[in-house]
């Protein structure tokens, strides 16, 4: 076996972190998912330790009974390996949408980890879908928090997080990996019900881009990421200070801005700590664009500057020396 | 005459800002100078004042005296509205690059501004600019610094800046306020010399990007590129603050890092930093990528460490309770 990709795997993941600990791999049947879960079989059998890899596979019931072959396929993959196989459905749900169907797994995902006690769930997403989600939040208009693109580890819950450990290996590394395995693998269900535009992406903006720019385009947008992933940690954290020293929800469908700390900040910091004042008091966020964050700090920066109405039925008014927002 | 893009104009540059001083339009015979120059000229003679609007044109010499006639032509504009008119030449000088011919235009721009004494000269890009500049240096790999993309204004000397009034103007404006005046304009000069992959991501990327996420992609990477813009400058400022603290370029080819304000700095805060100290030094930046300044971080981070070498014949090493950086 090719250990190249393992290796790689254990620089992002080091083993230490995870071998004594249960963990629970997400596995598709796709490309992506098989060769994480054979990266960690090889890597757990190396490295030893107290936890259990287990398989974990959710049958969307999708593709007239394709997906359940999908399941069977990989119940017998978890098998070869010696390896516990839980298996979800999603049976009665509606998941007429992609987004639908990615929270009904998820929600899965985070139960079973619970049921059989794993500290990680692990997925397959690759460098290859880090550089396709950075460019398609980059296009649909998310910014620079969704210039971030896919975390290598987020909290599913209290006590369970998920982990990428792919996320710095390539599609094409995937494919060699396999390729020198043997292993075979399904096709990617989640490829197929994808959602259109994403689809467009990968295989014809990215093809072209790469043609014109080299390969290095893929890296060149990653790095972009990181490093608005890195800006958008010190912005958050700066609001937060912000927000904690000019920001209070002072009771229910009520929030205090107090103008003095705001004066002097960068309008970015100033905005997100508004955001996650808002946030705080449980507000729809959605109707609040550009333009009405910029209505709202510019009342916050002209005392005793005339009361503006915000979307979700706000009106934000000065009182005395305060800017109160008031949801009706 | 149609006074929307006009109007739109004195939005984000106002009149009153630049009506008592000389302002030097750089107008390449193409659309989006021509347009910005009529603009320009409605609203000086709108808003009057003490200052005088001046026509500049840098002849590249290129395209076998085709340029020529462009220069003659922006001569006879500036002559049917009245402007003065300064005409420069590229004579003798080898501008094999469009970096080369960029240089030698702005160097001419500069010391033309000076001999007429305005405090203003004005380039014609447009928002359609700044989405091709955003994604051309996503694509290569500048980071987050590249998004920002072009800066709506930029100081050219002590005494002088180039502004970019038709910043948030696109070029389906610019052609639609031409067509109201009946103004004509020649093939743009720019366009033609422009490197090749940039002309590839304008006319094949960039259409089928927006027949994909729809004409709103454009307004995406501009809000993506404002938004790096907003953290980069926030970066910026804290990195200043730490390298005062902590870095010190002590004599000619040496500098002193005090390792503890780096602790618990942000990895991109920490870089920015000792990126300051690196171009206060004057040493070259070009040889170091991410991994270098990596390394080092990792050195500053890691008492006694063995040292290392860095690009540029810098040797970086502890002395004492610092680490001490010596080029040779």
């Amino acid at each position: 076996m090719s250990p190249f990709l393992a290796a790689q795997v254990a620089d992002d993941w080091p083993p230490a972190a995870w071998r004594d600990t249960h963990v629970l791999a997400a596995v598709s049947g796709g490309a992506d998912s098989v060769a994480m879960l054979r990266a960690l079989h090889f890597l757990k059998q190396q490295s030893g330790g107290r936890g259990q890899l287990m398989v974990a596979h959710f049958d969307h019931r999708l593709r007239g009974g394709a997906s359940t072959a999908d399941a069977e396929w990989v119940g017998r993959l978890a098998d070869s390996l010696n390896l516990p196989f839980h298996l979800g459905e999603a049976a009665g749900q509606s998941l007429a949408s992609e987004q639908q169907a990615r929270d009904a797994r998820y929600r899965w995902l985070t139960d079973t980890a619970h049921q059989v006690g794993t500290r990680y769930v692990a997925t397959g997403h690759t460098a290859d879908d880090q550089t396709e989600t950075i460019l398609h939040r980059l296009l649909r208009g998310s910014g620079l928090a969704g210039l971030a693109g896919i975390p290598s580890s987020r909290p599913l819950s209290e006590v369970c997080e998920v982990v990428r450990p792919l996320l710095s290996v390539s599609r094409a590394q995937v494919e060699s990996f396999l390729g020198d395995l043997g292993q075979d693998f399904c096709t990617d269900a989640t490829n197929e019900h994808a959602d259109f535009t994403r689809n467009r992406l990968r295989n014809e903006v990215l093809p072209l881009l790469r043609e014109q720019f080299g390969p290095s385009v893929d890296d060149a947008i990653r790095r972009a990421g990181e490093q608005a992933s890195e800006a958008q940690a010190i912005v958050r954290s700066l609001a937060e200070d912000l927000a904690l020293a000019a920001a209070e929800v002072t009771r229910v469908n009520r929030i205090e801005l107090q103008p003095s700390p705001f004066h002097c900040q960068p309008p970015l910091i100033a905005r997100e700590a508004c955001k996650l004042a808002w946030r705080a008091a449980g507000w729809p966020e959605q109707a609040m664009g550009a333009d009405e964050w910029r209505r709202l700090l510019a009342l916050l920066s002209t005392p005793d500057a005339a009361a503006i109405q915000l979307p979700g039925g706000v009106d934000a008014r000065w009182v005395g020396d305060r800017v109160e927002l008031r949801r009706t």
